[in-house]
Parts: C-alpha cells; sequence; structure tokens
C-alpha cells in the first residue's frame, strides 16, 4: 500500500526556552515520512534541497525504507531555512527569517515509479504546488491527505479553495479552522469547510489534543500531558505522518479507521516534542511506541 | 450517602457575544447544588443571601430535593453581586462590579442536622471561611473537595495553603494550577499542588476539557465541541456540581470512580453554557443528561 508524501524538506534553527540549535534539519516531509516509517515501509518521497543538505539525513530516511529517488538535489543551491523562536507558552511563536531558496521554483515532478500510490499527504506548500501534484498522477489515490496554513489562506486563499475541493482530508489548526472558516466556533467551522471540499477534517489544537469531524460525527484525540514540551516544531507534521502512515498500514480510511490513526498520530507527535527538531522520532523503539499508544488508552478510558 | 454544599448563592449579571442579562441567580453553590441534585436527592446547602433574593429560586432548590435550612436569609442586607463581560473568545473576561454585600461577613453556620455529612464540596469562598466550615464538622466528611480561584492565591496565599492541606480533591483552571504551583508543565504543576494536600487534583481546561491527576496516574476529560457556547458562567460549578453529586451516588472515591464522575461533571457543564446562567439546568430531563453522557463515550472511543 504505498504512500507518497511530497513537502519541504529543509534547515530550521530554533529558540525555545529550554535553549536554541544551529542549523538543523527540518521541514514537513521530513518529518511526515520519518513518522509514517513506522508504520508503512513503502513511503516514497517527493521534495527538494539544495546541494548543502547532509547526505546522512537521506540516508537515515533511506534506513527507514523511504525512498527518495524523488528528491531532487539542486547542484549550486541552498535548501529552504526558517528560523523562529518560541515563546514561553509554547503554544506561539515569532519567525525570524525565511528563506525558499531551492523551494522558490519548486517543480514537484513525480518519478514514474510513484505512480499508482494509494495514499497522498500534502504537507505545507504553495497551494499550487499542492495541485500540480494532484494533476501529474495518473490515477487518484484512494484517499488525499492535505496540510496547509494560515500564511496561504491569507495571500492565495482562492488557490487554496481550488486545492480543497480535491482532497479527502484537511489537516489544520484550531485557528486556522477558524480562519478559513469566518466561524468561531469549531462545530460550525467544520461544517463550512466540509463543504469546501475535505468531507474529514482534521482540527489540531496542540497541547489540547485533536478533533476529527465527518459529517455530523465527531472524536476526540486528548494529548499526552507531558512533564516537559522541549521543542514544538514538526509535532503537526509528525501527528500527519503517524496518521497517513497508520491508515497506509491498515488500507483501512472509515470513520473508525482514522480514529485508531489519529491515536497514532498524536502519539508520535507526543514524542517529537520532547527533543529538538527530528531527534527523538529519528530511532523509536516498537516498545516505546507500543507503550505510548498504551498511555494514551489509559488517559481517555473510563467504565461507564 | 448525604452532601454538604458551601458557596455563595447570588446575583449575576452577565454580558457575552450573544446577549446581556439584568441581575439573574448566580453563584457557586447555586450551580453546585442544582447539579448535584440530578444525582443524590440529599444536598445540603450552606449559603448566605440578603432578602433581595427572590424565594422563587430557593423553592426551585427544594424541588430538587436541595436543604435549604442552612440558607441564611438578612434582612435589610443585599444579596452578593458581580457583574462581568466576556470576551469574543468566551475564555476570558472583564468583571465589571462585585458587591460582596452579605458576603462580607458571611458566618457558615452549620445546622445540626447537616453534621456527619459524607460529603463535603466547598464552593469558591475566602479560603478561611472554607476552613471554617471543616472545623466546624464534628466529623471529617469521607470525601472533600474545594474550589478556589485565582485571587485567592493572589490575596491570601498562606490562609490557602493552610485550608488546602485539609481536601481531599482541588478543583482550579489550567491558569491557576500554573499560578499556585509556579509550574508551567501542568503534569509539574500537578506533582506540586498534590505536595501541598489534596491528593487528587482536577485541572479544568473550558472549551479544552478536564484533567485529573492522582500520583502519577492521569485521566483527561474532553469538552464536548458545541455548536455554540452561550455563556461561560457557572460551568466550573456546575462541573463540580455534576462530579460531586456523582460521587455521591455511587459512594465510589476511588480514581475509577472519580472518571465516570468527571464524565458526569463534564455533561452537566455542556448543558450549563448553552443558556444563560442557571437557566439550562433547572430542568434537563433524565433522557437528555443519559443522551449527552452517550455523546461523551462516543467522542472519546475508538476500538485499538
Amino acid at each position: 500500500m504505498s504512500l507518497l508524501v511530497v513537502g519541504s524538506v529543509a534547515f530550521d534553527a530554533i529558540e525555545t526556552p529550554f535553549g536554541k540549535t544551529d542549523k538543523i534539519v527540518g521541514g514537513a516531509a521530513s518529518y511526515i515520512s520519518l513518522a509514517a516509517s513506522y508504520f508503512t515501509k513503502s513511503t516514497n518521497l517527493v521534495a527538494v534541497v539544495g546541494e548543502d543538505f547532509p547526505q546522512e539525513f537521506v540516508q537515515h530516511l533511506n534506513k527507514h525504507g523511504v525512498d527518495t529517488t524523488g528528491l531532487q538535489v539542486k547542484q549550486g543551491e541552498k535548501s529552504f531555512f526558517w528560523s523562529g523562536k518560541y515563546h514561553t507558552d509554547m503554544n506561539s511563536r515569532d519567525t525570524l527569517v525565511t528563506e525558499l531558496n531551492v523551494l522558490a521554483n519548486f517543480d514537484p515532478i513525480i518519478p514514474e515509479a510513484y505512480q499508482n500510490c494509494e495514499y497522498l499527504m500534502l504537507g505545507n506548500l504553495t497551494p499550487k504546488i499542492q495541485q500540480t501534484v494532484l494533476e501529474r498522477l495518473h490515477k487518484r489515490p484512494k484517499l488525499v491527505v492535505l496540510d496547509t496554513m494560515n500564511f496561504w489562506m491569507e495571500i492565495a486563499l482562492d488557490d487554496l479553495k481550488e486545492t480543497l475541493k480535491m482532497v479527502d482530508v484537511l489537516t489544520i489548526n484550531d485557528e486556522e479552522a477558524r480562519l478559513l472558516s469566518g466561524e468561531y466556533s469549531l462545530v460550525k467551522a467544520a461544517a463550512k469547510i466540509q463543504a469546501m471540499g475535505p468531507k474529514y477534517l482534521i482540527i489540531k489544537k496542540g497541547e489540547n489534543g485533536a478533533l476529527l469531524f465527518h459529517g455530523t460525527e465527531v472524536f476526540f484525540a486528548p494529548a499526552l500531558p507531558l512533564e516537559e514540551v522541549f521543542d514544538p516544531t514538526g509535532a503537526g507534521d509528525t501527528f500527519a505522518g503517524g496518521f497517513i502512515g497508520y491508515i497506509a498500514k491498515t488500507g483501512d480510511i472509515s470513520f473508525e479507521g482514522m480514529k485508531n490513526a489519529i491515536i497514532y498520530g498524536s502519539a508520535m507527535a507526543s514524542f517529537c516534542v520532547e527533543k529538538f527538531g527530528t531527534e527523538r522520532i529519528i530511532d523509536l523503539s516498537e516498545t516505546e511506541l507500543n507503550a505510548r499508544v498504551h498511555a494514551f488508552k489509559n488517559l481517555v478510558n473510563f467504565s461507564l
């Protein structure tokens, strides 16, 4: 059951109340494909980096079973770079630097061997590029999941709305759901957004968990209360990667199946925030992962 | 299994983005005893009002099985009055008016028939008064639950800390937990607060649900996603009333028992916010309540 992941593979420099990093590997597709790799061994990556990108990380992905044939390396160019600083509450951050570099002219070329993928995860990118990916696939995947952000709602809303018509699942955070729908109530927002295209909407609320909406059905998964949230960067992408990876593993795209996928996505995200960047999710054991999923079950289990 | 509720019975004037009220009945103990009355028919109330307080509401309480022998009516005096205005997000509010009136000299007299209560719910009041109630009981109840707020942490922290040593369960919101403990992480905050006395800590997070901590155990109950939160006033008290009422009904003060009580508390609170003041919880049917609890089960149920 092959999974195609398209998104940024990049550098981040992060500052949190707990410390700061130099340039480390980041990017939506890095987190997504790493997280998915714990569930499916046929993940294919389409992304672009510059010649400055460390081959070592690409080898890490390969070791995890991620196919990087579709990772374009642009000689003489630099990788996308983002730098940000989190506030004390870790729920808000300031962007310090954004250098698009290779991402400015990203042409998402799909290798022939990646055609006929069953699952497609479109990480946060220009809506136009996300749409191009869909147009270039000869056959529509069984399930298309799209992540986006407030930035595109502000500067490319029409493109985004076009793209939304083509996807099955949208993942955004609560603020973005309010911005996109113009509704404060998330229940009302969910109804409006579903009418824009995606039949399933996942609203991510960070330390306050995640909601899955489908028609009048709703499911809530909490975030695991943690001693320390060290660095929230990539948590949403890791969540999405765990979610789509688990679906690619089970092949179950029903509402019930998605609930379980959200629990696995939440478990993966709960690891991600424990260290800087991808550090915590680069080498998880099955025992660790199972223990975390077990903790989630205990967290919400009651006997009524 | 008798329940003693001590707290304010008062007037509120509320403004939300959806409308505003004149003086309506409010006060922690009004919400608590009403909510508890859906689970236990032996609720005893200790509170104080002025001669301006409507007899009609007292009759409502009586009809719900709440004994109001302990409700002092001060002739020639006025009831406690609070007025506030909620911001658009409904999570923050400004206090416009606070008139202590009869509450300024509240002496919590416990009628003899109220002695030997098994459960005690101390609604938000001066910590000294809460402590006085405990000292006046001939026998310590099986379970003592205390609600308080940031105000007392700021102006009467030493008194509050003394009182905390005497209680089993503390209910506060996330901001208050951070303020009381000096820890941002709720997991760390919970450990510090438990060391202050209460072996059980409930952290209320409004539309983001509630957490129950006990030692290293933790349980999370979501809030039901609602189309409209009309007026959050009293939601925390209604939650506490449903919680202690359900415990008084079952007699189960184990961690497992408290989990179920929290679900019932959350269900009661989800009704409370649908209308102004106590309006929505004054006349709930058993069918409505059961349907709401069922919705909570569906909301978090997954098959893993």
